[in-house]
């Protein structure tokens, strides 16, 4: 069977055949055995269209035979016949994939027309006017669609007429202006394609098909289906229906009405129309469609469908009533009314906003429509994060200088600073900042936590800059390569605009827009849907959600949000602060043990405070300390001016600095004297921030009586004898501070697993360690090959080209990356069956690598504070997914 | 049984329980079941030793009991008594483990002596200063052994006597002052630790055999074992023996001998001797020893033992016959003469020279002592490389300044250059150099051929000038850090000297020493052994052996050695040359494909040149050529003089190239722009390329009519995305190529597995491949997360510590990496069974890793040049170990 009809109540389809039929084709079958006025018609399978591109675009056997029988039920059913002169039935033929692809694809309304037919339409509706423009609109999107005539030549020739007329709108030209157009347009196709426009039925019909098949190859199709990871096997459904027409007089009209409120979720019957047009009219914005309802009027006073149309109005409130219960979801329904009487044309899963999502499903379960694993399935995660984040009030007017990428969502105003250390000022005196940069670095870190958001001209979506904004919950448009920013003068350009440090603008973190001058926000709220979903949410999800925090506001935010817990607290931020990094500098330029503990004495306090303030805001809940991971260097200066300002702080040399700097100098620091190694070579480092953990939590427990699980973690382990020779260290300095607080304190000693080897040999790291954190972010870069920061000049071709179909810094890189956390799991838990096991790269707010850590049972993923909900969310989605 | 017996002529021992006698035990067992005189005696067994370390040092049971019967036994065969002050026994208390470790455990002589035993030593002897000899010797080994007395204060004393007494030599001394020496030794001992000397026998021997255990546990030990991977749980055994004298008087000796000459293999009997002496005193060397025989005499006219014992000498050679015919090897013998009775005290497998092992090892499949099987296993693979550079002449003196890595074998003398250009020029004039940097670069490459040899002062064993020289066959010392380098006054600066350019300077490769002026070498030959030898060597191994080689020289020399094809000629090094640098740099700084393609063209004609030279080198076999692998910026200036130059040359400005420069810097090169990623961005360069190959290889064949198998080889795969595009791409230039020659050529496409990623997917790789070659450099430095060039800084010490028992880059990995080449392995061969798989990292070339490679079941190991004949040694030895 490679056709399925549908019509006069029956149908050979179901909405249960998206698969076969496409999401347009199933509804429509789906509605008709409904009883609801769906014009007839019938659904060209995918597999014809699977076919169609295995055989050289040719159509299986059978098929013409198939659809002249069905074009002979349809001609039954509407008393009138394709190819007629005097009664002729007209169709659309439309595209339908399994997915929703708005736009993606083509449309042909009102084939069927010919010389011979046009004179028939024009008996049947009595409309000359009304016939020439329906023929006229179908040359033009049949030349478009099959023949590939630019559209520009048709457009470029109906403006020259309409001035010609003196009319602004097509619908005023008269009967003989569209008349003389429809010979125009021909001419135009026998001059473009050397070929007269056909005028076979037949043949109009199959050129149709055919196009709808091919524009599935079309190249914005192929890039919508890479971006939105839909298979290209699964191919386009064609659906033939009888045309209605919206456009044949007063008493005719057509719209779109969503069953609930779209934007906020409320349950009222929402939507617009348009009198005397065709369906593409709305699309087009030509004319002001009215609201269907009062309820959808927003105040305005233009007439309403409700009001024009009582009769039929209430029809279609019975429809979308059916509709919705039926589908037990929000529905998004195209409808026309063709003299008087109402034909449903499409119904589909209406799109809607983040919180209106939440809403209804709440709704809807309150409602008994759905359960509640339903509605969990029926937010994306993705979506989420939107309602967390300030946004830019919709209706505010801005001027947009340019669009980068959308690296932290969130929007933010403030004056423009060059430096961290100006935004720190800005702070300082109350004023608002936006840091803008060539590109962050750690010791940035301050300056960004001062300002309102970031704004950088290099870097990609896990650049330094929008990564810790991300953390941070502050907005960060990153990558805005047409930004050129003069430090020396202390402006920077984009397009015609030239913007001084103190001039105001304001970065969207959630479209990437930079926009001149100041644009309101409007503060998002977590209603009571919000917190009645993420109960249920919490109750289906079997992953715990840790946050990656380690400034106390930060980890408050997350434990607001929801997170069980700090799953990376990276202390080498806590050494980037100004009044520590003296200390820490010299610490790296003493020559003995002796001295280098005489500088960790000074920051061992800091520390302590730190520790003291994390934990209280996680009181009851496990937080995972990362001891000191990135290489010394880092934490040098590195300009000239830089270095002798620092040797002037520190009582030495500027040859001795540059000296140590130069010495310290790696090739590919990626790969060099850090994390563990550095613990190894200096085990005081290590030993002051164990004492400072564990002294910090003692203290805590003594003196405030509460609960706290120290997690103290070792990076960049890559051997057991490594990890063996720190353990005991660490428990050394642990068991020293509990002997002198004899108080019960349960701490574990586990390591990131973010070099290949240390996956490979999991068994073995497993039998010393409590738990498994897996540093996705440094896993990629070494089992990839792939610098994070260098793999810009190549990386977006790369997954332009489908090399990767996702950034794999942005969502882990399943085949590969995820075979080495498969195998570091299975070794893993096979050497400690008590492992926890959790992630903590940039990925672990990732959905589909929260799908991937919950089928390998992790315990925990821990990610960004404001992904927390967004995880928490995608966690039981994974949990209900794999269920099945 | 916790001790072995042996004695006249039966023992409960034999030479097959080494691991639980030690090889001493086991020797003295067997040679006494063979009815050679050997002094009787027990071994205390290695299992005694487990028990001890893991019981705090305590013996087992029952030792004690074992130990007192078989003294008894003792006592009755030699017909003296332990303890008796009228005719003592006296016993040597000697370790013994599993595999030898000379000099790195403790022995303790003439035990059994106090002050009533002497007295009957002296009866006994008739001999008062042989006795109070023994008994001082016997205070000062224990006390240094057992008791923890610094030896300096004994030999202080020692000297301080032989001073007053105006002789220069131990043996001088009178009676009356060896007695005093005696009491003066007890009191330094009372003074030390506090007890007197233990005048209680049975105490001196429990302690002596306790002391041997903790020997086992010594830090020299244990770094010994380290170094020659000597597992710690084996333990020692302790073979407690009956005393001989070969210090009794003139009719006495002790002396050591060879079976066959260990320097040449020569089948004679060699050894040396000396009269009334104690064996320690041959090692000490205070006497010269004389030849036992007129062959060992080397024209010395000193006195033989054959002349001074003719009888003893008889009964001595009967005894070197049967103990090697009976262990079909070089025998190393210990004897001692005791008043004209012959004793043997130990025999063990001969350390011989690399040409004399080759030697005896063919020599003695020709007598039918061993199979040629024997003969393979019979010499190591790491001493063949000795056979094929030229080195020091043993004979001439030397003034060693310096000791460096011995980075490269061979030895060289040349005049002091501190630069590339520098020594280029001196060969112009015929002048041989040393190269002295600070360290290599690819641009150095020229210089490094020019020069005779290379010395660095930074660097490891595998840094840029170690790995290349080795690649050269040229000698080089690395990473001579005690060398600092004024490249400015053009001097070096070491220890006391003061090296001017122009100076002649010689270095070992092999031993890393740095020698002021000229040292002669001699030349290696490979004689008919070495060829018969590598004969059965390459009928037994399996493995293919390949080289790493890139210049016509090289790859004729690797083809010299037995080399079966090229398993890596690495194309990048084609561009360093100086005059086409240049278009390379023009290529890298073009705007435009075109003026790429402009550029590549002037490179064309020399690459094609450079695989017509090398294929016609390697007739007949396969030549593997890597594309281009670095990173663009790699063949850019650095410093701004050489960007004010280039720019120059290339007329560009100054700012230009320095812009281009920045832009295409890189935090983490390795991880970066490099390998197919520059072949994905920039297609034109590997089309060059292979063109280049294509053409070569069809020129050939249809000129001169030979076989050659090219394999195109994509490095830096890490999808099999990536590989599908170039495969297709290199596909279509090779078609192109073969399409105008119609002559027939068997090509292949295939890639480098050096990115974890594509062990990980090797399956989906190797569907589209047809080989793949393991680049284990990269993969170690990706899988390890470790930087050859950074890992200077603690990579030393992880490998000190344990953390590493191998230095990676020389030795593989094979838990971690290896653990990669496996699965890589398994899943490719899944995905392609006939896929090819060889490996061409430098591991290639080391022993360990080819017995790695062979279970694996490669199809063939690359190595540099001097190393084929190693690997060819080390693979049949691979295939004789796995087939047991």
């Amino acid at each position: 069977m490679q056709i399925y009809f549908f019509g006069n109540g029956k149908a050979e389809g179901s909405k249960e055949q998206k698969a076969l039929l496409g999401g347009k084709g199933a509804n429509l079958a789906e509605m008709t055995l409904l009883g609801l006025p769906v014009p007839p018609g019938f659904t060209i399978t995918t597999e014809v269209c699977t076919h169609f591109y295995k055989n050289k675009a040719e159509f299986p056997k059978g098929l013409e035979k198939e659809v002249y029988d069905a074009l002979s039920k349809m001609e039954k059913i509407v008393d009138c016949q394709f190819e007629s002169s005097k009664n002729p039935l007209l169709v659309s033929v439309r595209s339908g994939a399994r997915a929703s692809m708005p736009g993606m694809m083509d449309t042909i309304l009102n084939l069927g027309l010919n010389e011979s037919t046009l004179q028939g339409l024009i008996i049947q509706s009595g409309d000359e006017k009304f016939s020439y423009d329906a023929y006229r609109r179908f040359i033009q999107m049949y030349s478009d669609v099959v023949l590939g005539v630019s559209p520009h030549y048709f457009e470029t020739l109906l403006d020259e007429v309409k001035r010609k007329a003196g009319v602004t709108s097509d619908n005023q030209l008269s009967a003989p202006d569209l008349k003389n157009l429809v010979s125009s347009f021909k001419q135009i196709v026998k001059k473009e394609t050397g070929q007269p426009f056909p005028e076979d039925v037949k043949e109009q019909l199959w050129g149709a098909i055919g196009a709808v098949f091919k524009s599935w190859m079309s190249s914005r199709a192929v890039s919508y289906r890479r971006i939105h990871k839909i298979p290209e096997d699964w191919g386009t459904a064609v659906s033939i229906q009888a045309m209605v027409f919206g456009n044949m007089g007063e008493d005719c009209a057509t719209g779109v009405a969503f069953t609930r409120d779209p934007s906020t979720g409320e349950k009222k019957f929402f939507g617009e129309y348009l009198q005397n047009a065709q369906g593409e009219d709305v699309v087009a914005g030509i004319r002001t469609p009215c609201p269907i309802n009062k309820e959808s009027a927003n105040g305005s006073s233009l007439p309403t469908l409700e009001a024009q149309f009582p009769k039929t109005y209430l029809e279609l409130v019975e429809v979308y009533k059916k509709l919705e219960k039926h589908f037990t979801d929000m529905q998004d329904i195209e409808f026309t009314i063709q003299k008087g009487k109402l034909y449903l044309l499409q119904t589909r899963t209406g799109k809607r906003t983040a919180s209106a999502a939440v809403r209804i499903a709440v709704d809807m379960v309150k409602e008994g429509l759905i359960n509640s694993d339903v509605a969990i399935t029926r937010v994306a995660p993705e979506q989420l994060e939107q309602l967390l984040h300030p946004r830019l009030d919709p209706k505010a007017p801005k001027t947009v200088m340019a669009k980068g990428l959308p690296a932290s969502p969130g929007a933010a105003s403030g004056e423009v600073v060059f430096s961290s250390e100006e935004s720190e000022a800005l702070k300082k005196i109350g004023k608002k900042s936006i840091l803008v940069r060539h590109e962050t670095s750690p010791e940035d870190i301050v300056g960004m936590d001062a300002s309102e958001g970031i704004l950088t001209a290099l870097g990609g979506m896990t650049s330094h800059a929008a990564v810790v904004a991300r953390g941070m919950g502050k907005p960060c448009v990153a990558g805005c390569g047409s930004v050129s920013i003069d430090y020396k003068s202390q402006v920077f350009k984009v397009a015609q605009y030239t913007v001084k440090r103190g001039d105001v603008i304001t970065i969207d973190g959630a479209s990437g827009e930079v926009i001149l001058g100041h644009v309101p926000t409007v503060n998002s709220q977590l209603d009571q849907y919000f917190s009645e979903l993420m109960k249920w949410v919490d109750e289906t999800r079997v992953l715990g959600i840790r946050a990656n925090a380690e400034t106390p506001n930060d980890v408050k935010v997350a434990r607001g949000f929801g997170a069980e817990g700090v799953g990376l607290c990276r202390t080498e931020h806590m050494f980037f602060e100004e009044n520590r990094l003296i200390s820490v500098r010299e610490m790296i330029l003493a020559d003995t043990r002796s001295q280098r503990e005489a500088a960790l004495a000074k920051i061992y306090p800091m520390q302590k405070e730190d520790f003291i303030a994390i934990f209280r805001e996680m009181k009851g809940y496990p937080v995972t300390v990362r001891l000191l991971d990135p290489p010394l260097h880092e934490f040098l200066p590195k300009t000239e001016e830089e270095i002798s300002h620092v040797a002037r702080l520190l009582n030495t040399s500027k040859e001795a600095l540059t000296a140590k700097v130069r010495s310290l100098h790696e090739f590919n620091p990626m790969l060099g004297h850090r994390g563990c190694r550095v613990g190894i070579s200096y085990s005081e480092i290590y030993a002051m921030q164990v004492r400072a953990i564990m002294e910090a939590a003692a203290e805590l427990v003594n003196r405030e009586d509460f609960k706290i699980e120290p997690e103290i973690m070792v990076p960049f382990i890559g051997t057991v004898e490594e990890f063996k020779i720190l353990k005991n260290e660490i428990k050394e300095v642990c068991e020293a501070v509990l002997k002198k607080q004899p108080i019960k304190l349960t701490y574990r000693i586990g390591t990131m697993i973010e070099i290949p080897r240390a996956a490979l040999v999991a068994n073995k790291i497993a039998t010393e360690a409590d738990f498994f954190s897996f540093g996705t972010n440094d896993l990629t870069q070494m089992t990839l090959g792939l610098s994070r920061d260098d793999s810009g000049s190549f990386l977006p071709r790369y997954i332009e080209r489908g090399i990767f179909s996702v950034d794999p810094f942005v969502s882990l890189d399943q085949e590969g990356v995820g075979e080495l956390l498969k195998i570091g799991c299975e070794r893993g838990r096979n050497g400690n069956p008590n492992l926890k096991i959790g992630i903590c790269g940039e990925h672990g707010g990732d959905t589909s690598t929260i799908e991937f850590c919950h089928r390998l049972k992790f315990n925990y993923v821990s990610c960004s504070p404001f992904r927390v909900p967004v995880a928490r969310l995608a966690a039981a989605q994974a949990t209900l997914k794999n269920k099945k």
